[in-house]
């Protein structure tokens, strides 16, 4: 159970501590934040809130430790990585307990979070034993007027200190996805949880804890992001940001320093579903695209944009599967759960309105208990409507209908949004030109959004990010190359 | 003109010279081996009949200049390639004019012949630039237990003297794809040209004398096989074989010593083609793919396999444009000339007679005036059929009828050769299940096999060949690896 | 010569014309910026002072253009790229004489940066045709728990438009190594010149133009920072900065939206001389570290650190090539030329009076006549000399003795540049780990720092930059990646 | 203890049984090979003298077995090859005691094997999944003439049936570092161990079995080579030869088919002593180098080229440390051990008496007892004998005086092998001027020759071998580049 058995040392009987120099924490501001369960609507848990100096402090030890840490054998440091993924794994239970009740979660998703988390900490840790291990050997003879007089060796080295931000929709998968590669390249790291998801995190933290890594290398800071969230972005200490969620992305660009940033923002993914589609296998998609945990995802389908000659077959065949979503708590996995907040789900609600006003058609009716949004899918959605360009974050699913494949690559790329979009036809030719026209970074051909699996590059066009992710990427956006240039004094061919 | 000129160097008034230390010679043998002109069937050139001494007297120098040319700056060694190329390209107009004295290329196809292989002499030295110049640097730490004491450095050395033999369809082109990688890479090289298309391959390597290689670099050794063949393939001054051909090349694969082979030998491409098809695009592929320089072409296409309820169709649309293909020399530019030898001509019409007794449709009466075939469609032709599995490299195209995909991947993957293959559907599921059922080196969907574009790898399975092409390939397929480790005294970790 | 011949349309007599839409044109502003010759000290060109609608419509057509050009096959656009390489090379001659005029640049030395220029530019464009031309194509069963059932293409798309900012002591070469990058990924380019070497740019961009490249691809803008400064760097139509300067590159950095950055800034390249170094070489390599171009390169040599031991006899030497310098105008080729400009040459004077008061060792009278200043070997510098940190940018070099190689790394790292370093010595293992303990970019194994060759990769770590540059990593950085995802109905594994 | 526990299945209380089908089989022969102790010199195990029907049903399972592990998803091939790895590596004592009755291996050395080829497997297994997961995606309009129709998938698929013949001195190691690679690759594997290792590599095989991999995929035969040797390496279902061992090898490759050959045969690897050369650390690498195992290492040290000025005082070193050494019974962990058989004792008797006679000084009495050879070190050996030339594989190594780099560096390229050589001095240019004209296929710098870390590549030039080893050169030996094509009926350029 969560705060309990090897989890104890994290939780002081009323709130979860920090953690800094390898050690579980209460701040010294004796303040506490309240994370309130989506479900209940009431306080779940408290987390501390940190100061600035507790802040400083833990930039000045990542610093230190980062610089023994980059002279660690890296089969060593994935020794280290593949520890903590067994022992994620074996806690699965107590962390997706968090998951469940910060986030509202369905039970079952929560556990495959973790399980999934701990195969990506493993497969990261081996890729960087590659990535990390191999540079390049240039010689100077390729460019006019020069003999083979230098040798150029090329090495990836760590950049230094990393601020991991992750999102609350996937608090531990989107933390290890900056944790591991951050750490198997060699940098130390700072996590900045998301309120809503702390206490997973806290609990994922404990695995690393446990897994025996150096003190100062991975710390994990709480609290509110008036006090230490612009704090921690234009933190001096700070070399690399890695940002997963929403506009405050934008914000952080344009404050940081001269560092590297991995921003992954928002989405407005479009479905264009052309007359040949096999409908039954677009149906499910867009169900499992749209709906899967509320909407609450950065690769939701997010739009659907289908040829009105096969609209009326398409609305049908969805609206029949969300009358078989079930609607509820995340501890019964139920497919609909509340959405996180309060304030999100008012914010879903002003859309939905909005829509409703300027004359879309609700396929269902618009039905809300609390944070709990029932499934609605709304057809001849115009482009006059904000949901036809902005994210509900929410079981809110827009339809519009088109009358030529252009309008519907036009619309999509009008968004300034360009995360992922997918394409449903069977033909080859259409496939191809229709995703290289969709100005996005990834394009699903017959299939719904997804990020996964992790070694596949993700990445966010626009305002949708900068940077790409995945395990490889991610990895080498988390370092810089320097160059040792060796100079012969008379030039060198080596014979075999 | 053909031996004249600039060429004027490399024809005795009576006999074309061989090429041996960067000069022009006559070979001490007295003979000369006759070059019979396909279309006139009268000899049309004579060439030196090399002996054995003057073999070992071209290896001993290639293996002399192939030191020093390794110590040569690589942006040195691609101006050089630069110069031939734009040499070759200027004297596009004698070298074709041999093309079609020698093989009955069409004309215009003869001067394409020359142009692209000027292209492919200059991607491939900028290419190699970049391939040569660039090895791996690895460090230790990588490797369970190891600290990073060790550095390795990865380089690409020649491998020594290439000895390149081209195929008479392509003399010029497929010589190039050999030379150019063996010198970019700080190779030498023994080029033994095809008897057809010896002096085509003589003119060409003119154009790489007037470049300013240095001497012994190049070679070109003309004679008869049973005095030179064996003895060049079996030489123990030769570091690598690459052979373009027949099924001598499986001969040579079984006798040469221990080095690298790349051998591209016999194909039997199949065209699948399913019901979705477009039949219009099929057709008009069938006949680019199946009768291009009068099917005498590797990667023609060599049997159609047709869904039975659209064969009919497609039957009808092929025929229809046979009746288009003009027939006769190669100086008029005819669709199909007379193929390259009585030999050849005589085991076509085998392979015709054979289906004719075992009852395959003629969509075209069958006709031969000396070595010109007129184009022939062979329809229902079954597996006991010998066209069924041998090629004709001729203008004779055998469709076979199926009644599944799977009888189709069958019959693809039940030949001995493994080439090229094709499949034509606009389902883009079945497009890339079908391709990756077919055990071909490569398979082109909706479209005719192809060798190009140049940069792409090229290769057959099986008894089509060993090793890959296309320049990148060949390039690295014609160096070897050597590394060079420093061990330091402590571990050593770069800091940036 | 400048504004003459092929140049005349660039000129109007008095000023020179910025480039659009791919026209010569007059500033709607009326006014110009003087541009004053460092030697003289009085106004030698003038350009147009652009306005911020005249920027606006750059933008424009930047971004129109980039999309058509983006669909521009790869060697068509190398095709262009080599024709700019070539007319860049003949018209050396027109430009060599601006730099000299503009920037007081040696004669030889103008010419050198010129036809480098060009190499660099054809050298990119074949980079370019292989990096773009190749992605990596994934399968998705090397992740736990995944079916090969999604395949997935990742290509490199460009940008959109790249703003390029050179600095005024490299102002072609510079400039063409953002330009070619640039252009040959499928990006639109807007250059903004510095004013001192705005127009040598001006031609060079001419020569681009003389190439055919598409209207509104490639702009040049020129004017008052105060004007359009920050109105380029902030303006939304940007979608990549690359920029070489000093530290307006930071303030750059922080206020610029969410889009890569390559920024190569300042530097104080340490030169660490160990006991055993063959001093002969380390004395010429200072020389032609330190004061080529009279010490205005980012990657000059800025300190010397050098072993107690040796320092009396390096000292020596180095003096006794310093008194062999020439010191005078660019026109006669003196070795030491006038500084950039009176401010600069205030600003060296500042830290040469510093080191004077702190008790530095002059080895040679300070010596300065308007913006010319005579070579200046400062010894005994101490670690409270601001010369010991900041950069001179002029032709004034400090000594520090060290007792250790350890105080020599100390000082190396405790600079906030980290661009290029270098260290002399004959022993193979403390080469290497002491250029491996050197925090910076690259490190220069027995030869002063060096940008080239070219496809060399070039950084700066700290202030000196972010992202890395040579061609390779210049077009890599000035891609992004979008990804391609076929998902299948059923697994699928290729066979051969 | 060898044969009993787990291993009970793989003993039928006399002899050894084989492997095939994914059961321990007794021969149908009803014949055995006897291994003989090198040690006792009297027969230690027995194994089945397999028959040709045998090995043809073998190769039938083989190439049955292999069609469906080609198509097992990665990740899961890498899971069998993990609990293979930790299964062998929990069985390392009596595998271990195998090495020691079979080979004379001291017993530490023999755990060592063991658990380093538990650890190549893993690594092996997640390169694997990594370089099988990844190919390239190409387009067409990099080459000239060329619009982007064509995108070109490239993917390495298996070979089909590995054939594997490890040699008797690392026969677990040796044939683990065929098997791992071979069966990532999706390949399956036939092992014929050596004679003299045998029984230590069917203790391994049986791990792999325990492992659960598919019946057929793996088998291992068993007995002498005049019945199936050549039988197995010219068997028309072999597609691909790994070969360690002697000149056998060289046979081998003149019989094989067209199939992709990996040869390591001898070496002759050089030790080239500088004058500057810390004499200490070339003293230990001298010994580590020549003496480890007896000397019988392919990359053992076994000749010694020595600066006359430093050779005095280098011989006095080796001289001290050769004293040092233990000569008895693996078992003991002595340092020198009984060589493998009594032919090869006397053979190197052979090379000991040659140089006697020729003059060579004996540091040591030659002494030998049985196969029990004594260390010893030829002082003055010159180039007439031959022991300079040929490989003891034993305890005896060669000095020889050289009077300039040329002379070593001379020697070391004049021999036929090209496998490893090692050079010893601080000299940072010399280290690597010498190491770039030494002709092997590794030049060590500071250190002996040494196969590992695995992970580097491992290849022998000239006699040496073919191919190029390592853990990643080794998989992508194993495959073979298979193509398609996706032709577009327009140009497409994918957007971003």
């Amino acid at each position: 159970m969560a705060g309990t058995g090897v989890f104890a040392d994290i939780f002081d009987g009323d709130a979860y501590k920090y953690y800094s120099d390898g050690e579980w924490k209460k701040s010294s501001s004796g303040k506490t934040v309240a994370i309130i369960n989506p479900t209940t609507r009431k306080t779940q848990y408290k987390v501390q809130a940190c100061t600035q100096e507790e802040v400083n402090k833990v930039m000045e030890l990542a610093k230190t430790a980062q610089k023994s840490w980059a002279k660690t054998p890296l089969w060593k440091r994935a020794e280290l990585l593949h520890k903590a993924a067994a022992i994620l794994k074996e806690h699965k239970a107590p962390i997706a307990e968090c998951l469940v009740k910060e986030i509202a979660k369905p039970a079952k998703d929560s556990v495959t979070e973790v399980v999934r988390s701990g195969d990506l900490v493993s497969y990261c840790a081996e890729e960087g034993v590659r990535i990390l291990g191999e540079g390049k050997f240039l010689v100077s003879d390729s460019f006019p007027g020069n003999e083979r007089t230098k040798y150029c060796l090329t090495s990836k080295v760590p950049l230094g200190v990393i601020l991991a931000i992750p999102p609350f929709n996937y608090p531990v998968n989107l933390a290890v996805s900056k944790i591991a590669p951050a750490l198997i390249a060699g940098n130390s790291l700072v996590l900045k949880p998301p309120t809503q998801g702390a206490v997973s995190c806290l609990h994922m933290v404990h695995c690393f804890h446990l897994a025996g890594f150096p003190n100062g290398l991975i710390s994990c800071v709480t609290g509110k992001g008036s006090e230490i969230g612009d704090f921690l972005t234009m933190h001096p200490g700070v070399n690399c940001i890695s940002f997963t969620g929403g506009d405050t992305g934008i914000a952080i660009s344009k404050k940081a320093g001269m560092i590297p940033l991995q921003m992954e923002l928002g989405g407005k993914d479009a479905c264009i579903v052309l007359e040949d589609a096999d409908l039954d296998l677009v149906a499910s998609n867009i169900i499992k695209g749209g709906f899967s945990y509320s909407g609450q995802r950065c690769t939701a389908v997010k739009v659907v944009l289908v040829m009105e000659s096969v609209a009326d077959a398409l609305v049908e065949k969805v609206k029949a599967k969300v009358a078989k979503l079930t609607v509820g708590a995340p501890e019964d996995d139920s497919d609909i759960t509340p959405v996180v907040s309060e304030s999100s789900a008012n914010f879903i609600e002003g859309l939905v309105k909005d829509a409703k006003e300027k004359g879309a058609t609700f396929c269902q009716e618009y039905k809300r208990e609390g944070n709990l949004i029932w499934p609605l899918l709304l057809d001849n959605v115009r482009p006059d409507m904000r949901i036809a360009w902005e994210e509900p974050f929410g079981p809110v699913l827009p339809v519009i209908r088109i009358n030529s494949i252009e309008e519907g690559i036009h619309h999509c790329n009008a968004s300034n949004f360009g995360l992922q979009g997918c394409v449903f036809t069977k033909d080859v030719n259409k496939a191809i030109l229709i995703s290289d026209a969709m100005e996005t970074g990834t394009v699903q051909i017959n299939s719904a959004p997804a990020r996964g699996p992790d070694h596949f590059p993700f990445q966010g066009l626009k305002d949708s990010g900068i940077g790409s992710q995945g395990v490889t990427n991610s990895i080498n956006m988390m370092t810089k190359i320097k160059t040792t240039v060796i100079n012969l004094p008379t030039p060198s061919y080596t014979m075999g």
